[in-house]
């Protein structure tokens, strides 16, 4: 944990048996910067939360209900969500501008209001520089296991650290600051510098996975810095930033690969690296085509290598492509090069798409353009989860 | 079967037992219409489809084999296409240029020419005015049960007839001439009308389904006209032709519906109405967001009115919107009203999306736009099917 952060975790009563209620504290003050859903249907405290940052960037706590979504709720959403940042505020002694409130969990049903307020004395008292774990507990659904990481570094002559914790599951979409994840740090940097570090991970990380297309209402992604560190202040170049710029990448990444892991019932994680496209938009737009496409994923599911499947999603994207110059490897393994079937594989055989780890690899022969995208196949229990189970 | 119109289906040893090729052919030269897949990758059959009505819009017959897509097979694909097509036209005594040829099935291995053109004969002895259910069969993959459709109606002075057959389950977009699908008419009518009446219809029917999102490299759209009726030519405007697009409309419709139907294991049948979006495209966007969303689809095969979803993926396909104008009806029941829910349901007591019928509505409340989408459920069938059956 970062010097100066405390966190904890809570059942107040939103769900029947598991922690429910999640609090991340400060003791100093700290920048902050976001990214919010680019969904147009936002939840209240997304939409509060847009409101607070915009305001001024400096947060000291964020408070976090896991069972309720507090989306489409109105009339009295926003008030629920005001009234969680008020009370979590009087209860540090900082103001409600400082408190960010998130919530997860069913969209169109009131938040129990009393319960939330009701547990939020019990939460305080809970904090702790070990509450990572209870917190992480906290921000979960339907998640198998809880998210974080954590790296600690020298740099701009101290020790810092950075921890993550995200919640995921469902829902994931490439497209923005997906998932609620909250990474916390000590390190004293510039604005400017954290937005922009934190700004090019996204995009590396949580903007490039996928699990099944969907885009939540209320995706929150943020960066708390506290200074604690009293390191020399990070600005937007130089080697400090940029070390800081990769401990912060490990973290967001380490976090990105957990949700995809956690696909709601995924038994394995893959990656797709499409190659020599006409631009890097291409690429991007093909890597999630084939990320995407349902039946690459029973493919996948299926241990099946499956290469005419890619190459009919690659198609579907309309990037330019053809398959005269199209080579496609799986597993490091060619099936496909410029027009032609280089071998045929007994699926049963190959041990192609059998392990844990799948890579897709599509060189279009087109230009220069590269992309990779993160995905997971779906399951059986995938469907289950989210057919007789409401999220 | 319309007048002059002969279908066999036989199997000839591409698939173990199942009927996997079969043939519609016209006693005398049809004027065609056709749409191919719009995916950047296509089967040779298709390449060679479209080069063979680029030269000429007049077929005699339709070739079909299926358990192999002839896709990605070069070097020798082309030629196992054109061999088809010789063949075929030397049996039938007409030329080369005037049968069209498709392939369904695996993609990436290379078509057993020797059984299929061995088949041939066979499958010309075949040819029957009752053979359509047979080539019914012949076409099919993992489709449940055949698609077949037809209309006989009075119109110009005579007596018309309009028979459709199509192939659908998995792969299924709603982007382009979806599945394979060739609608077979007696009717004289002209080029531009036959023309106009087609791809009309095609918005309205097969444009307008989507099962798993995926474009087939494939698909295939088809309309024959013979002038067997030897009605009164139809031209592109009056009262002739509106009763000619009726009617083809309902065969098409027909059969669009029995594709999504079959949607591999799928349980029910969902009709998505999106309503005053700002204009018919944010509609159809709109709609084909809510269809394709995985966790709406979950949603319909639990039986769970779960209207945050629907609403979620209206939101995530960025189309203009606001919860506060937004009406969502399930069932023809308000469950949300202009920012508010406007009633809990008892998912298990509800009888919304429970039956074999489940409708969908979303008033946006920005303008005039419509947009109507059919789609169906996912189901564990599905996943069961594209994982472990390689197609």
């Amino acid at each position: 944990m970062p010097k100066g952060f405390l966190a904890a975790g809570i059942h107040c009563g939103l769900k029947k048996k598991r922690k429910d209620l999640a609090l991340f504290f400060s003791e100093r003050t700290c920048k902050a910067a976001a990214f919010f859903t680019t969904n147009a249907v936002k939840a209240a405290p997304v939409l509060l939360g847009m409101d607070q940052l915009s305001r001024g960037d400096e947060l000291r706590a964020v408070v976090v209900n896991s069972g309720n979504a507090n989306c489409m709720t109105d009339p009295g959403g926003m008030d629920d969500a005001r009234r969680m940042a008020a009370r979590m505020a009087a209860l540090l002694d900082t103001s409600e501008n400082n408190v960010l409130v998130s919530s997860t969990g069913i969209i169109g049903k009131r938040l129990d209001r009393d319960t939330v307020l009701g547990g939020m004395e019990k939460l305080v008292r809970a904090l702790s520089p070990d509450g990572m774990e209870a917190a992480a507990e906290g921000i979960v659904t339907t998640d198998k296991f809880t998210k974080t990481s954590s790296r600690t570094f020298r740099a701009a002559g101290s020790t810092i650290t950075i921890t993550g914790v995200a919640k995921g599951a469902g829902m994931i979409h490439p497209d923005m600051a997906t998932t609620l994840c909250y990474v916390m740090t000590d390190a004293a940097i510039s604005r400017p510098a954290m937005r922009t570090a934190f700004r090019e991970n996204m995009d590396l990380t949580f903007n490039s996975i996928t699990v099944d297309g969907d885009m939540s209402t209320n995706d929150t992604m943020l960066l708390m810095a506290n200074g604690a560190a009293e390191n020399r202040m990070i600005r937007k170049t130089g080697k400090d930033y940029e070390i800081f710029r990769k401990n912060l990448l490990k973290v967001c990444s380490d976090l990105a690969r957990m949700v995809v892991l956690d696909g709601e019932g995924a038994s394995r994680f893959v990656e797709v690296r499409i190659k020599d496209a006409v631009s890097r938009e291409e690429a991007r737009k093909a890597a999630k085509s084939v990320a995407g496409s349902l039946l690459v994923k029973c493919a996948v599911l299926g241990g099946d290598p499956n290469w005419g499947r890619i190459a009919s999603s690659v198609g579907a994207s309309r990037v330019s492509c053809d398959p005269g110059k199209m080579v496609i490897k799986l597993d490091g393994k060619t099936f496909f090069r410029k027009g032609c079937p280089v071998r045929q594989v007994d699926r049963k055989k190959s041990k192609v798409f059998k392990g844990r780890n799948v890579l897709i690899e599509v060189s279009l022969g087109m230009g220069k353009g590269q992309a990779t995208v993160y995905t997971c196949d779906i399951s059986k229990k995938y469907l289950t989860l989210n057919s007789f189970y409401t999220t």
